[in-house]
């Protein structure tokens, strides 16, 4: 598939930087990380954005987070845990890790969400979703699709998805698995009381725009899981395939569908 | 089906009560209530307690807290409005209204909900639910039914619904409609990332227990969409059918079905 | 709940009959039953209505024709094999064979179907299912509830299903589990087209009846996967909860749920 | 979207087929277009290969059968019926084929499938479904995609769908529409018994195989509704998207979204 580089050999790694953060406590991993970078003769340094490979320590937050922060640097990411878009397993980070650092790995680029609200433009990795702020009320989200109106759902939300984020909250509201390699995103509505309203994947140049039509029930927007803004009754969200690419680092034997048959299939 | 009252004539009602609140105005359905109740010969009375019917003007948020007010009494609520439970719209309030008055309408009983939540007891006429209490943060729910564990789910929460609340909430999270006259209620998972939570029916006689297995996210508790509590981490709430029944009036020709194929059908 | 019999403790078996054939060999099975019968003291009859308890050895179509076949004899069934309906792992034969033996079983009742057809009146203890005879084309079918006209759904066919069988077929088309004890049925679309066309659950005493409206595409009729006739252009197929209960044997240990999660959760 | 041709005016049209068959009457259809064409000055000749745009009179199946026939001649097809691929309604033969034969209409490109079965290729222009040719039997299916083995599901069959055909039998089984303008197959189950299951959607390049796993039940293949082949036990069919494009035409106005809007919701 295109958007994976073919080559998995790389020069040794020289720099790299360990982010790590987040509600568990990663502190051993991060031990571990300076220990084989010590053996593998790579110098860790403070900022991720000057690093060859950023090393993200932590749950699939962070790692989106880390992916997020490096857009547009060319510095890709390699996740330590047990998350979706994890490559390597804390119980092998030794190994792994020293394997990665030697320039075994490969880079795979995914595409983004470019997202405008009240005149401030954010990017996503995995995914936008505007939801209901108010506990219990549904809202009314108005919807047009390169300019074409789609009229207005009962819903408690809607999920922006790329292919990456396509196997997190998406999935979990009925949407489909976008296979690593498509430029394209999902748009899956949450709870929709319209019986009618199903997950639509539409293609690169395609624009979402998305309106909250409920005259008294305010809707938040959330970029990765964080809250980026508030769609206000009548205040419009527009959402679209961004120009950057994230950038993120596996083992060369770490696949799209390896990943998703260990943590979907029994 | 053994819950509808075989017959459709009752005496002619001699007091009834109007309910009316909620965010909509409904003055001018509540003055022409006033009006056929005047030519018909009904008292209206302040406390819906003492009527042999209560006249419920508003949303189906309305006619809920109606008959959850109601339960226990043995007087029915009629409603008036566009929601799924109502019986009357609005421009056929005069004919339908004088009609019922006259005494041509049936009762219909429905199963409730009995929750338990730290040591409170309530009911719920649609639903409990139970659902994480922070934007972007899923909860992990274990839960049992007749004491029998079974696991734990990641989600953003879980709708138990009785027969009239299956058609609400429960249905737009991919729940199935219970129809009048099952004595059961429906458990559905919102958003669960196990791929293998499937809506699951119970019948009376089977508790259902839900625990916030999440170590730092709170989920809050609904019943019938306004919020009755909290389950911290570690808490438990218990859900079963109830000893009461609602008592829902409606026109003699309104039927379950009637009403399904009108709001969800083309 | 209310269809398992309380006790787990029954006298000795005095006689049992070996049900067994189905398109996979079971021969070592089936010494083996006989084996544990000797020890056990256990007479072995020919006929199964004569029996005190019927062993089904196969898959679970084995087990539900031998249900359907003893139906209003009192005798239950125990099944040996890896189906969702046995009760006993073929590698633990020897030593559960022989606490059922001993008496160690219960029993549990379950709501079957009575369906007519073309004047026949047919049973079913998991399903009946009406579908398109023909490869690739979709057929419309005309149903009603207790009476009810609700339309008519294009589609390539429809699942009614008891609790038992909620489990089966039902779930693979997004039905859902009926859990033991209910007394109900469920109705389920087979790729509807129409997108408003949701799973229902109806009680005991609503008949549904199904009516082929296409007008050039026969329509086969299958109980618990066996082909009971057909439903021709026109033609009608009436469906209710039957009057008789089919008897599964199980060790007492063995539960709903946990039969549930040992096939459905990883 | 980039599949779509800006221009929405050719020259008018010199030359027109009718292709008209199918279970249907379509002969006073086809004697309209017959009398626009002369009124237009639209010689009609014989084979649809060598006009210039070719009328499909029929519904669905009609269109995608001259759809195919054509792929490859640059041959654009405009349907006149009441199907989803319908640009034309009977009630507005006269002036909108008029306008058509004037040269107002645009030509839309959409991908199509390719299928390889026992040595034998073939196209599809919505989809290619592998299907249990045994009425109540499932099937285990073995799939692999891009080369990575996916492993085994029990179901009825499986649905590889272009765009186009993602609002057909795809929707049906719970695909996920493929918005115009995508460059991708949507590959959906029937009838999974396997809960996790998922919808996936793949970009160009990235080729599907599927195994027929059972030993002793065969699949059908169908293409476009219409059987291709059998899928023996150990039989192996691979799909992927072709390198010819369908070529539909329709009026200028007509747009995917109005379409599905006016098919899908109320």
């Amino acid at each position: 598939m295109t958007s994976t580089s073919g080559s998995s050999t790389h020069s040794p790694v020289e720099t790299a930087a360990v982010v790590a953060h987040g509600r568990i406590d990663v502190g051993d991993a991060v031990e571990q990380v300076q220990a084989v970078a010590e053996r593998s003769g790579v110098e860790l340094v403070d900022e991720p954005e000057r690093a060859q490979l950023a090393v993200a320590v932590g749950g699939d937050g962070t790692i989106l987070r880390t992916l997020a922060r490096l857009l547009g640097t060319g510095v890709p990411v390699i996740g330590i845990n047990f998350g979706f878009l994890a490559s390597i397993a804390p119980e092998r980070l030794d190994d792994d890790l020293t394997r990665v650092f030697a320039g075994e790995y490969r880079t795979i680029e995914q595409p983004t969400l470019e997202a405008q609200l009240d005149g401030k433009t954010f990017v996503a990795v995995n995914d936008v979703v505007a939801t209901s702020s108010t506990l219990g009320r549904m809202i009314e989200l108005g919807w047009t699709i390169a300019g074409e109106d789609l009229g207005v759902v009962s819903c408690d939300g809607m999920i922006c998805s790329t292919p990456s984020g396509s196997t997190a909250y998406n999935l979990s509201n009925g949407g489909p698995v976008l296979v690593r390699g498509l430029d394209a995103m999902a748009i899956t509505f949450i709870a929709p009381h319209s019986l009618d309203a199903r997950p639509l994947v539409v293609p690169r140049g395609a624009e979402l725009t998305v309106r909250n039509a409920t005259p008294d029930v305010g809707a938040a927007v959330l970029a990765d899981g964080h809250r980026s803004g508030d769609l206000a009754p009548e205040g419009a969200l527009s959402i679209r395939l961004g120009e950057q690419r994230s950038l993120l680092a596996t083992l060369p034997e770490t696949t799209f569908f390896g990943r998703y048959r260990e943590t979907f299939t029994s």
